[in-house]
């Protein structure tokens, strides 16, 4: 019998204070950790084959469930292999635990070949980085850690766990208790003053991104939108978002800073909340990165630790507005016929989809129509790429199937950036996970062929024009899914694509939809 | 036509300088970088699905050809899925030039989704952190990138490079010169003094490491230990040592702390040369991680900076040393019958080994009885696991492959390891590399099975004991090497393995062979 160490009063913290989830991939200086899983049955660990689905899974529980996971991690190596999901809930502000397994103490100094500078690396994503020195405080920690990723605002907070913590004695020592976490409103003045601009604005625009983008929150904006005649946007690239017939009308920031800088030309008043006024995704020759004219007063009126639902019925209330938002229509799609594109991939989406689905959105260029063809199917959410560090989706899924048990995923996914991640595969079939995964095989680096021109490089050759292309050889992902035991099957007409979708929609646990797209762009 | 830019002078630079292999993963902010692969032809450009792969390509590639490969990277995200296999770069000091696409100058304040601290993380593994700031100059920059790489010591070296330094005018710009390396030797009195103390020692050790564990190095190492009655010993995980019939016989220090103390013990004189200080791989608790007793005289003679051959040239010089090193007699090995296991999986590795392979070796517990299996069969190079990242082997084999492409590369992978890294295959299929891939399927994370017990962790139930495990699903490892274009082939008996190794060393280009072993340790 184990007795009460380090690693079991971390365990009882982390529990105690709601965090039970727990995606790992743990090795030799995280096994008290992994045994003391057996005495803390309350803590769900789920086990990754690589930590970058670990991380993303991590992302993905946290974006649907609102409330941290914790991610186990080896040494710096894995915390490496995490780092680019890490990256990607920085940028959605998802609360995530990272608990990186370090050496004994006083192992460090010694330089063996696992050792490396995992505080350095973690401070450059994290909110917080805690380092545990005592097996008796470490439950301390482990709040301290959990109370950084919470926020507001919150983010990834990093929590490096020295081996012999995790092994030393922890008799009777107490539970970490972690603070309620509070988010303030905006000064009244300021919110009043935000209010008045937008009545008096000739074009102004409400852009809302983060928690703004969600839920009651997203409803509020609409009405504050429809009664100062503000035109309601999102950011790019929303964590979650509702959308779908019944919620409100949004434009959303184009990814393109050329359509971008269009949408907002003209705009007199820009008002930001939990958004950042925009930027180019890219820097690109002769042009300017930012995409907000000079002549445009920003106002930032809330940020990630302000209460944007709060903020917004403020605003409400100042504005009597009794203008309900408009509403999407519910636009039911028809089946689409023919072959498989960009658009018909995208019918097939929208006329498949049901109501409650989280989309996860790594589709890239493949996805360019599902927007517009989905703005009025059955209520969904959306999660997208927050941070541009590829190889999110699958693992996301994993980790918003831990956290929506009741919902069906529907993981959209590039096959370049499949690639990245694609273990998460195995963890979807060990844990029976009700994913449909849909690859948009288009054999290349598609948004590359788009961004070569658009920053003005010119490929003249094949040993250029071969460094964005996937087709030789041929990636097989029906192959792939089976070695790792999901089912799959590769469709090549939108007929086959609607009815491979509405099986798998209709089949719990998780399966696999090779769609092959035209070539490069389509 | 591209004018010169900063992109295509940095490419003249490094191929005017002797590095002439890219392993690639680009991105939008590198496209530039891309398009001059057109226009500089004696560049090859390597493809890779991850950068994790790129990497470890890189280290590989390194290792064998004792020349930098550069590395191209996208943004802080590529960068951090490159880590591990840079750790694993940092720890065999193989010469990297990894080169990190960076935004453009005046845009990463702007802090864009991708925006991330590049240097920050770079620090931690480089030798040297350059960001190049000037189109004009980044020749010169990239050849201060190539110095700090080739050392002396070598390392991986980081030139950050912003989109618009590439994309910029260099026209008549210089390209950057290399400085000429030198190894210098220790000072006459030391190498002295230490020949002094062999010659005095009851026990003496002679350690040897990294340069100082292959070719001519080797064999002078042996016949010092000859002459003074030295026992030579090689450290655990050597980047690339030399082995077979006809080399120095050489102990391996164990990866098994326990047992690499009892090699130490007694021993009142170690001397090294290009290695470490015997530590513990990892801490355990009770345990001292230091394995040199206290009485043990320890004489660092030569580091990763100095020349280890004209060292140890020097040594045989003083001590008139005239006897040849005792070599491994050649030992033919016989088919091995029966049952697959780890002794007679090592036994059909060494039954047909054929000279002048290259095994790149993440057997981990698999491969325990490799070394003893191989020592007299014809000679060959064995690349191991300097870092512990795991996630190195298939990598690895792929710049094993191009930097030596007229040697077979034995790629001996255990199946978790294989996981992390696993697109490596699309590589070796895309560049059609003479690379066997033999995978160690136990089903298991077996070497934690091996630590939980070390550390003194207890598993008493399925929550822990299903982190270590792999079965569920069970993997299929033929089924994902189709699905990336490697032909491949599951073996279940001595017989069959020995077979289909044969087979495969017989035939040019890439193929998989997974070996089924007994489930867990063997």
């Amino acid at each position: 019998m184990t007795t009460a160490n380090g690693a079991r009063l971390l365990l009882d913290t982390l529990v105690n204070n709601g965090v039970d989830v727990c995606f790992a991939n743990p090795g030799t200086s995280e096994m008290h950790f992994v045994a003391a899983l057996d005495e803390v049955p309350a803590m769900r660990g789920i086990l990754a084959l690589f930590e970058g689905v670990a991380a993303g899974a991590a992302d993905g529980y946290g974006r649907v469930a609102d409330t941290p996971a914790a991610v186990l991690l080896h040494l710096g190596p894995g915390q490496g292999n995490a780092l680019a999901n890490l990256h990607n809930a920085r940028r959605a502000r998802t609360p995530v635990i990272s608990i990186v397994g370090e050496h004994a103490i006083d192992h460090v100094s010694l330089d063996a070949p696992l050792t490396s500078d995992i505080q350095g690396v973690a401070a450059t994503f994290s909110t917080e980085v805690i380092t545990s020195m005592s097996s008796a405080e470490v439950g301390r920690d482990a709040a301290s850690t959990i109370d950084a990723a919470v926020g507001p605002p919150s983010g990834v907070a990093t929590l490096v766990l020295p081996a012999d913590v995790s092994w030393g004695d922890a008799q009777g020592a107490a539970l970490g208790k972690c603070t309620s976490p509070t988010r303030s409103l905006p000064a009244a003045s300021t919110i009043e003053a935000a209010v008045a601009s937008l009545r008096a604005a000739e074009r102004p625009i409400l852009l809302v991104g983060g928690r703004a983008a969600r839920d009651a929150a997203l409803r509020l904006a609409g009405s504050v939108a429809a009664s100062t005649g503000a035109e309601l946007m999102v950011e790019t690239f929303p964590a979650i978002s509702t959308r779908g017939a019944g919620t409100p009308i949004v434009s959303r920031l184009s990814y393109l800073a050329e359509f971008a800088a269009m949408q907002l030309e003209g705009c007199d008043l820009l008002v930001t909340l939990d958004a950042q006024t925009p930027v180019s995704f890219f820097a690109y020759p002769g042009m300017d990165s930012k995409l907000v004219a000079s002549g445009t007063n920003v106002v930032a009126l809330a940020g990630p630790e302000h209460d944007a639902t709060a903020t917004l019925q403020a605003m409400v209330d100042l504005l009597g507005a009794t203008d309900p938002a408009p509403r999407n229509e519910a636009a039911p799609v028809a089946d689409p016929t023919g072959a498989l594109n960009g658009a018909s991939f995208a019918q097939a989406i929208a006329a498949t989809l049901t109501e409650g689905t989280v989309v996860v959105d790594e589709s890239n260029t493949g996805g360019i129509h599902l927007a517009s063809a989905t703005a009025g199917v059955p209520a969904h959410d959306w999660l997208s790429l927050t941070g541009g560090a590829i190889g999110y989706g699958l693992p996301a899924a994993v980790g918003a199937a831990i956290g929506r048990p009741d919902s069906k995923i529907l993981c959209l996914e590039s096959d370049g950036s499949a690639m990245y991640t694609i273990s998460a595969l195995w963890t979807m079939a060990r844990e029976q996970l009700d994913v449909t995964t849909v690859i948009l095989s288009n054999r290349s680096y598609a948004i590359l062929n788009l961004e070569l021109a658009r920053v003005g490089a010119t490929v003249e050759g094949s040993a250029a024009a071969s460094m964005l292309d996937l087709s030789s050889p041929e990636l097989d992902f029906v192959a792939l899914a089976r070695g790792m035991g999901v089912p799959g099957v590769r469709v090549e007409t939108a007929e086959e694509l609607t009815t491979a979708l509405r099986a798998s929609l209709a089949t719990p646990g998780p399966s696999l939809i090779e769609a092959m797209l035209p070539p490069g762009l389509s």
